[in-house]
């Protein structure tokens, strides 16, 4: 009689639970995450105005990744950069990074054309760094997962600030 | 002797997969959602240019949400919106949706000044509806816990847009 009892009431309260929050007529769906998948554990700002902000704050250079959901490349080059921990552990420790799939209206953030993947750097003191670019004449800030060590090194050259913190 | 080589395996492959994975020195994270807890279920955009492409590829009105982490205010308006199933509904089917914790460039989204909670709709047009405002004259845009049904006449008054489809 009890178990009968406490039976119903797992019931009703799973009932309940499951009413009680919106589900979308085509099933529940994952809760979309600020990384999009380039570094889960990492603190990433949501829009160019809130990395500029934490940029100048913290007096931390920006890195900002332009990528595409379907691209390969941008997808190639996520794989590499989730699975290196060195850079998740620079990227975390001494940069304020954003990941954006749609353009800003900022044209200093694409100084020869909106393509993806692209990583430009921007200065604490809101200067986007377009001489920090990789190798590809074509396609400056372009990088591929071979050029790992290259976006090392240049994210050693951001880090040299272009003004003293005095 | 077998057991214990699977003793043996299954302690490397523990060991491998939590040297595998970059984990911050404060410990590990709880990814950062794009809805930041206005509602996990429904599709956010990330940014304002993102709200707008949508809004205009999808013909839907865009609803920005302002809001702090730290706000009093926002936290009982996102209880009330995120438990109001009816809302949430409505957010995710009729409406291209934003939460913003940073002020963007766009002075057309503070018409009365930057304040939080604050709620603007924007037109498919990329007008933003400042004819849309709550029941405070001195805070046009804010709305309390109990505006609820105030703010679903303005979300109707949202969806009649500006400009026919044609």
């Amino acid at each position: 009689m009890i178990k009968a009892l406490l039976s119903a009431l797992l019931v009703l309260v799973a009932v309940s639970s499951a009413f009680g929050k919106y589900i979308p007529k085509t099933g529940k769906r994952i809760p979309q995450t600020l990384s999009r998948g380039w570094g889960d554990q990492l603190i990433w700002a949501q829009t160019y105005e809130e990395g500029l902000y934490w940029s100048r704050s913290q007096n931390k250079p920006l890195m900002i990744i332009f990528h595409l959901a379907d691209c390969p490349h941008s997808a190639a080059l996520k794989k590499v950069i989730t699975e290196d921990n060195d850079i998740q552990k620079r990227l975390d420790e001494d940069f304020i990074i954003l990941n954006l799939m749609y353009e800003t209206t900022d044209k200093h953030l694409s100084p020869d054309g909106q393509y993806v993947p692209r990583i430009m750097f921007v200065d604490p003191s809101m200067t986007v760094r377009a001489d920090i670019n990789g190798r590809y004449r074509n396609r400056l800030y372009a990088y591929e997962p071979a050029d790992l060590t290259l976006l090392k090194t240049n994210m050693d050259a951001a880090k040299k600030l272009l003004k003293s913190e005095l």
